[in-house]
């Protein structure tokens, strides 16, 4: 056996990050393994929220937006979250969704790279990506292709004829990582631009997208930055593409001088440039709570605990579920994959039905994708240790086969 | 005299609406004429943000999307703001901001007509409407003009070449209504599309999008909707439109079945075509507070009151304040204007400054507007009684010639 749940109890008493998840609320008799879909709540956020309505709204109303500084959520955020992913001041937004900005640095990049006709894609990512920038070719009407490839044979495929490669680092369902600087210099040999999507990197792993050259990226905040459900996403640009290209939904956030209401639009010029419209303010208040909490932590340490948790989690299931039909979707080495560990199994939508039930969150991706988002502010290795064990108990006394987990429902 | 305080606090007694304004959070000592760019807090949004952040996201984390009905809330919601408007169920969501709406819906309804090359708008519109055709236009880059026009000749612009027209009902600065029938009218007449935005209709008189045989409209909720700072907007597309042409923004959620993380696009064909990516829970949720208020409210009412108290300012303005150098920015004739009441002074930006350090909030619109909203749920006639009487000290004691009030700051 190669992990004791004594052992593993003595990994969380050492554990450097171990003091953060007491800043959060977690349910009773749970053990929360989504925090790659939904982050969990951290507890400054209950009084951000109570704030925020009964203060700044309820009480100093329009003048929120100056005194509150309601105006500036989305660049001062924006800049926090800049040092997460190795951004500079001014490069970042936090602003609409994830799928929203990606059609607007689509569109700026193919402006960029007017000659060229193709955005290269991975099939099999996370699909509002790929909708995104079908919705993009179909507007504009001129003959762009989207070109899927998949991981393996990616790097090939980035020829003279792309205008931009739209990669997602972390894959949503394997967890496999994209090298970011590798395929960053390759599509510029290539004469492209790249858009990174890491919703599934961002407060997950080091970022460093000013070290790998990146044009473009955007991502949610609701995962591993812990934002709260539906926060609004990023976006990045960097500096010498700013005011580059003017991206299409030009609302007045966007406009050099939004409160001269003057008739006609004439761009920003800067980050600010990127903004559309007036954002949802509970929820990009409330956002920033996750975020501060971050800032503290050591993302070196949430990347080694990330790893180190993964590594305890296969080993344990290839130690008491061998057997039981569990294959790995996930890489093996730990340096190769992304803040979660994925199996496949015929029967996994049931099973992982049953798992909840048993109290171990995780979720189901079609079409037999068991995943488990590792969580280091505030997941313990003895948790690793206690889904293991439900996942063995599901297995060994056949709750997966309940009727009541045939149907298949929608997760999210 | 047309009015004494004393008739004004007996017309409140009597005020069939009167018991709605204990349902909000006002601040002590303000009289707050600004519900047009900013609604009050109703109560009831302490207690649903509080339930929404502790229990929804804290306790239950992701099986709120299914248990909390988290998936549902644009089109639930969409569906009871449908009451408000003359839709039908079907044919509302709640989602995104009003531009990134309307820059859909344009969209739309340049591919509906695609041998038409106009987008006929108002020239002083709330510019963002303005700001994001043009980026639509720009983007298609298929040789379409925006032509502006204001509203006293309008009609004879809606001609053959007109693709869609795109107004707004009531103008932000002064008020002034469109007769939403009568231009629809035309516009069908000549082979055109419209769409209304609502931003200063909804929740502020009749609006009978159904009854006008309207194509399309946007508009936003944190207004007379009193959906709070930011909150969601809304769009309406007629059940005879849907599913007739693809918007651009064409996200998973506007997939035909989500969940299957198919690859390629394929539309939903209904009203979920329209949505795009997650929306912001926490705003979007909180924002069903004012509706349900809104939905207990009988219309009618409403707009009866609210044409009184515009007539009451006017007629106070013109009692106390004649030869100030005010002048009415609205129309004289309750019929015409929207729910506010709008006058241009050449100090107007200092004076709109010493008046909200008197406590009485409206705002400014550049170059030389006042524009006090009236929100006839929480409104009473003796607020417009004491903001005439504020009026009245900034003009007669020259207030507003305090040198704080020279710069012009930021007023949304």
């Amino acid at each position: 056996m190669p992990y004791s749940r004594q052992s593993l109890a003595k990994r969380d008493a050492k554990d450097p990050l171990g003091a953060f998840r007491d800043e959060f609320i977690l349910p009773r008799g749970v053990i929360y393994l989504d925090g790659n879909s939904l982050g969990a709540m951290p507890k400054a956020a209950m009084a951000r929220s109570q704030e925020l309505v009964s203060q700044e709204w309820g009480q100093d109303l329009i003048t929120s937006w100056n005194r509150h500084g309601w105006f500036d959520l989305p660049t001062r955020l924006g800049d926090k979250l800049a040092d997460l992913i190795g951004a500079k001041n001014g490069e970042v937004l936090i602003t609409d969704s994830t799928g929203i900005n990606l059609y607007k640095l689509l569109s700026m990049a193919l402006d960029l790279r007017p000659g060229r006709k193709v955005i290269l894609m991975e099939g099999s990512n996370f699909p509002t990506d790929n909708y995104m920038a079908q919705g993009l070719a179909r507007q504009l009407d001129r003959g762009h292709e989207i070109r899927f490839a998949e991981r393996e044979n990616m790097a090939v495929q980035i020829t003279p004829e792309v205008a931009v490669v739209a990669l997602t680092q972390v894959h949503y369902k394997t967890g496999a990582m994209f090298d970011m600087e590798a395929i960053t210099q390759m599509a510029h040999k290539a004469g492209a631009l790249i858009c990174w999507d890491l919703c599934h990197s961002a407060g997950a792993l080091p970022v460093d997208l000013a070290g790998a050259n990146a044009d473009f990226a955007v991502g949610c905040s609701y995962k591993f930055l812990n934002g709260g459900p539906g926060a609004p996403a990023f976006l990045y640009v960097a500096k010498r593409h700013q005011g580059k290209a003017t991206q299409p939904l030009s609302g007045w956030w966007s406009h050099a001088d939004p409160f001269a209401f003057e008739r006609d639009y004439r761009p920003a010029g800067d980050i600010h440039q990127m903004l559309s419209g007036t954002q949802p303010i509970l929820s990009l208040t409330v956002m920033e709570c996750g975020l501060d909490m971050m800032l503290r932590a050591d993302m070196d340490a949430i990347r080694q605990k990330s790893m180190a948790l993964g590594d305890v989690f296969i080993g344990l299931m290839a130690a008491h579920c061998a057997g039981s039909g569990f294959a790995l979707a996930s890489h093996p080495s730990a340096q190769e994959r992304g803040s979660q560990v994925s199996f496949t199994h015929p029967h996994g939508y049931a099973i992982m039905q049953a798992l909840i039930d048993q109290g171990v969150i995780g979720d189901f991706r079609a079409p037999d994708i068991l995943r488990f988002g590792l969580t280091p502010l505030y997941t313990r290795y003895v948790d690793i240790w206690g889904a293991v064990e439900a996942i063995k108990t599901v297995m060994d006394q056949n709750l997966w086969q309940d009727p009541r987990y045939a149907r298949r429902a929608r997760v999210t």
